[in-house]
């Protein structure tokens, strides 16, 4: 356990993930849209760049760059100041011209990746990569390529996937990037007393102990903050729980 | 917080999304037919134009012309008097006509938005599209077109999407569409005591806090009324709710 | 609210929609087999060329045309007697034939719904369009050309759409109908106390506020009658409700 | 309610029906397999020719004759005898033959029909059809030849459909079946106490009323016999049924 | 009751088919892999031809052949032994090449069991037919030629089938099986206590009375042993049960 | 019982293994992402050569070598000190050049386990297969081929393959492997007190007794280890399971 850790910074996750990700590692952000996936890639670069001195890069495919810039700003960063000072990196790009840049060595990734040193990477998001192709055999081949590229660098990636529901079946991260990802956080809408929280779960770790509590989180001014673990209720994942209290206060009752 | 918002107008809604929608934002309305897609889209553009002074915009791909006036009437807008005053323009087409003004530059939406200085848009629905093709990848490739040709002008719009299923289910925007909206209004209908309310919910607000509880709404004369959030049950957005009182009640009674 | 309305005639359904149907609307009756689509179709037509003097047309795609007359009487209306008095007209035909027939200026349609002034129409059922194409697009482009052929006419019009699914499941109107919809009236079994009851819920009513309870109704040799909600359960659109009387007698005996 | 009826001679059975079977109507018996369609099917037929002197047919596409045989002497019919004293006849074929012998005048099922002056038929089952073409629009077309064919003889008739779950979701008919059937008869299992119990409910009865409950019934040596509702349960058609009766009895415990 | 019938010869199951099988009929064993359709599938044949003189064989697609010789023995049975003595024989064999020797007289499935007299048959699996064609239509008539190939003789067959799902979901025996089988046994995993337990029921048997309960089962060194019905439970066939105990003992209490 | 074992050396799991695989037999490890299919894999080859004396192997189709030995180190196997001392070797390929060995005689495969000696085999996974073929009676010869490849040397093998959902829907083993594999052991997510924990059962094993309870399993530095059953819940392979224990505790009561 006395490995090195690439501290996320975000309040609580590290503590979760027992220091932090693998260095070298890819981590996958799953939810449904709105649950946070964004926040907390960008906090991950932008925390690395201003707080532990690692050059971060960032990679949308997302048509309106105001929005990121919009988004980071709100959780508490400046990433026009980050990117002035040269410790970070935005691209907006197309899945399509990514790809290709990617594959050509020598090409516009790569060389952003050697100029800055970038050591911290978010995609946002692995989902769009579907424009590419509606063949599922074809799209993983992708995306292995994609994520090869990124990593034949010496750096550690979040990228985010789009869960297609946002209450009831869970499904596993698509297209074989399960398999590829040394780390799974699983983000989750869940309805308790008429309010809908947000949960945060470390669904893999690879070759790492890690907290298997389903956790509260919140997105505020400053940052994400994942808090305690959920009480009471069962089911909390399929994100219409069950209040287990009654159940608790019962038992006592009877012992 | 200090940023300027665009209020909706609608009673009790800005609150959740602490002061409106974001200038220059698109928001989406999702919610089965008859929940109040249209009512709370016609609301926010009469108000607009009525209220904040911002000239508005309503598209729509209904064939009848009749039923959008006698929807506003209904909850207190006359639409043709503001057309008269020049304050508001409704537009009825099909989808395939308006991709191709939008495509066109200086072609009729262009034209009618820089002619009016159109502040407030609202399409009803983006579901229409979907006649344009059955190619979900060229789908979504249009809708970014047509979204794209609304925010190049600097204006706010909503735009309505219809969900498949009254109750169940609750899939996510479909055709990518989540991503490129800012804010995200879910409508739904929940049976309680044998009546079918309405249910509103703030599912994302883009850099923003917002208020995550699932409301009452109700649409009267006097317009749209986002009224308190529901109590005492669970599993509101199934839109078949359990009663969680008795647990209250007996937690209350052990303890 | 003083606007006019068109009475259905049907006992309890006119208060539930504040007077009855839209004039020059088109209401969509949803519901499985035998749940009474064709029962208050029929009524809705009968009743207004007997009872308010509208002269009606019922379209039909069954086969069988003494099916349409038996179920009438079976309710108490004879068909063929208010045929012989000219106040109603029964077309038996198939989909493709009705489409040429609207299609052709001066067919089949305007003509009956011209020398007759028709003011009632009922057609049984849209869903028997799909035998034209299996092509979802194409088929919502045949239904509003038909739906058009009927609203150019000034009368009011209900058409039935089966629901593929007994209990369970409740879809929308399929095809685009709920967009040209101005009334939804969803018709659904409920097993109460092993008996399959039948329940009565209008989803939407355009333009007007409406009853959003959950009503039981029959059908018997008067007619329809719609009558009291159901109490005390639990998800009845479900079809399948739980008892929440225990619930209420809980709360009571707490407080 | 004065209109003559075909009675059943099934115990139970012809009191839900409010006396029987309407004379040349055509009945539904949907049910999973086992659930005793075939049962239903002979004893209305041999107690027809048997009992009430009418002269029936049974067409079957099951390809061993002996099952058939086997089946009605299992629940008291000898059909060889009947059909030795020319009260009955069985057809054994495959669906293919069997719409040529319909399409062409005078063919087969036409002479059989006329020369026995058949009153009642049974065909097991209308699913088998589908084996003639995998196009659902031509299939119904298959199906309304195949009714029609029946029909315009004097007949009343009895057709058995498959369900392809044995329990949970539970389908309309098929194929448009539901519009052409005047009675849908549901079989469907129920596990009551670790016991597969049979249930039968009469879910359409066009032009008539009839028992909405949900009834136990059993097949043994003496035939088919419909007897008394399931009590104390709910989500019976669910084919896994709540106890209700704590309900009960709270209540009566409550008051 | 008092036609002969083929007793499988295991414990308590011969009692649920009130004597056994029907002679000359075809048995399907349904279940998830593991549930001992294989099992009770030998135990038939090889009891038959060492107990009740009945020459027997069992026809698998399975790949090795020691796994078949493995799990006999496992349940007291050595299918070798049986083999040199001349009672019983294994067809090893793929669906193709069976099934041209089915459709040529003399092939070499009509000599084994002319030559050997065969009396019983378990072939396993008629899923294995599925890897001919993926045509449902076409995999029909092969089943059905497949059945009509062993039937011809005078012989009692069991053959498998394999459910895609462990617990949920129970579909009917497809691709027409359930109308060719005179008797279905159905497997199915029952979750209790933490345990996976295993649940036995006759869904259906031709033309005779059978024990609708749903039993336990078990299998061991001795054989398979079906036992007492499962108590206290709600939806043992969900795979996922209630308890209904608390319900008996509240009934009792409040009585 | 007294055939000899094959101890995978994993505590707790040869216990309900009743002494551990059968020799010259396939096992499936089945299960979501993260649920530790790999972990089990690998300790079961490293402890079979460093504990048992039996060479191993491991197949991988994993992009990424690395991640093998991390995940290998972190519960405590150094698999390229294994390497070192000729007792392990790892094959990192994909399937299709692996599947080119296997077919040829004399190829990469046979040669490995010829020259080694190869006792244990382990290939993560067989889900990857499918990226040779998307047509499934392709794949289900191309795993046959495979799997008799591994099974004509005498040695022991797992496979993992992996799960599509995260709870709820648990399907058979795919493509057949269902047939082929001697054991199934089936790894499971299980939400508790609002903690991911996880599951272990023997769904299958050929030819023998095994338990057949549901048991919870951690992994470690030091290892995999099972351990105790879950206790006073319901439901626990659906990953949602409900509290039994006020049920028990009621009884008790009531009793």
């Amino acid at each position: 356990m006395a490995e090195t850790r690439v501290p996320t910074g975000i309040r609580g996750l590290d503590e979760m993930l027992r220091g932090g990700l693998l260095p070298g590692s890819v981590g996958v952000l799953k939810g449904a849209p709105g649950t946070g996936k964004t926040s907390i890639g960008i906090e991950f670069v932008a925390r690395g760049s201003a707080q532990y001195g690692d050059p971060g890069l960032i990679v949308t495919f997302e048509e309106f760059p105001r929005q990121l810039y919009r988004d980071a700003l709100s959780i508490g960063f400046d990433l026009r100041a980050l990117e002035g000072e040269g410790k970070l990196r935005t691209v907006f790009t197309t899945p399509k011209v990514l790809l290709e840049e990617i594959r050509r060595p020598g090409g516009l990734l790569d060389r952003v990746v050697e100029e800055m040193g970038v050591k911290r990477a978010f995609v946002d998001s692995i989902t769009h990569l579907e424009r590419i192709t509606p063949d599922p055999r074809r799209l993983r081949e992708i995306i292995y390529t994609f994520l090869n590229g990124l990593l034949r660098h010496d750096l550690t990636a979040l990228v985010s996937q789009e869960d297609p529901f946002i209450t009831g079946t869970m499904s596993v991260a698509e297209a074989g990037l399960s398999y590829i990802a040394d780390t799974i956080i699983q983000l989750r809408y869940v309805e308790i007393n008429s309010t809908m929280q947000k949960a945060l779960l470390v669904l893999k770790h690879r070759a790492s102990d890690h907290d298997k509590r389903i956790r509260q989180f919140s997105i505020g001014p400053g940052g994400v903050e994942v808090s305690s673990p959920f009480e009471g209720r069962e089911g909390i994942l399929s994100g219409n729980p069950r209040m287990a209290m009654r159940i608790k206060r019962a038992r006592e009752f009877f012992e």
